[in-house]
């Protein structure tokens, strides 16, 4: 069955249009799609499960005008992404609140820091500060390897950074600092088995 | 400084056009504006002074076409409300988990269910079920009377309702179960100072 908004376009849901386009074999230069996809899936896992509450958050948008035609749904018209004043990901574990960000990199040898934004160093200290769990969630994306990084250990580099030192986070240092979690079919990114380790 | 939109439009930010808007003495069938703007100052305030860590969740939006103007912002040209999957405010206070949703209603002696959604009470259990704390403010339009209604509570009244019982939650039984916060100048609306008579 399609379904078709008002102008007659049909909808497509969101899953099968990537899946479509990955059949297609086309590149992208938003490749955190994918960890995305991966994250939303685990903690779908986690909610089905009663492991953890956790959700993405919706994508900041300022609207500016709003069509409301009679008898169908309100159409935005215009609208702009806002730049997100917190995290992506956050939620609850047994009580606690977690709360996480979401990266990927090309680069095999590096993190970038320019990925990560002021505010959003801003709002992990603000929640290391309410005593809240804050990490990194960080992809490689050619060698498909994932690690955790702990938000204090995040803000060293990022305050090694401001004070003149390397623009990036070595490969070794995720290594040394970091937790890789493995790769699974379900839940394909089992953070909570790290979180479980460090803080329970 | 007046900023404009790639189309000529000026900009004006949120809070202006709302002060300009009840200048005008406007009506609006929306009054919900005012609990979200008190809950948002009163979250600001929380930040600002570091006693929570607290946001309002973004409008969920489908995007379904964006224009990408060359040398200015991406437009999004066509999208919609989607329904929201979770309540539209949670954060971290004191390492715990904190996670609301805030209604409006006009009438004078009870609180309608239908302004809850099946969806938010099924939250709402999730995030009771990992100990998180969760509960409902509620303002009483005309006389500007604020209630906080713990989770538990309301999830009897919703049960009460698909059960055959009323739909409805009455002014009684929300001063009987509930907790009035006084209405401040900063904060606005100070539920923390509850939370922490329940909780703490």
């Amino acid at each position: 069955m399609i379904f078709k908004y008002p102008n007659g376009k049909a909808f497509i849901p969101k899953n099968e249009k990537l899946a479509y386009k990955k059949e297609n074999n086309v590149q992208y230069s938003n490749r955190g799609m994918t960890l995305e996809e991966d994250l939303n899936e685990t903690n779908e896992y986690y909610r089905e499960r009663q492991i953890a509450v956790i959700h993405k958050k919706p994508t900041p948008v300022q609207i500016v005008s709003v069509d409301y035609p009679k008898r169908s749904a309100a159409v935005i018209k215009e609208a702009y992404f806002k730049q997100a004043s917190t995290t992506d990901y956050n939620g609850v574990y047994k009580g606690k609140y977690i709360d996480f960000e979401a990266k990927e990199t090309r680069n095999h040898t590096s993190f970038p820091l320019q990925n990560i934004h002021e505010h959003q160093i801003k709002h992990m200290e603000a929640v290391l500060k309410q005593k809240g769990i804050c990490f990194l969630i960080l992809r490689f994306t050619n060698s498909d390897e994932i690690f955790l990084l702990e938000a204090e250990k995040l803000l060293q580099f990022w305050n090694r950074k401001k004070n003149g030192g390397r623009k990036s986070i070595s490969r070794q240092e995720i290594e040394t600092d970091g937790y890789k979690i493995p790769l699974g079919y379900q839940p394909r990114i089992d953070y909570i088995k790290v979180i479980d380790q460090l803080y329970f």
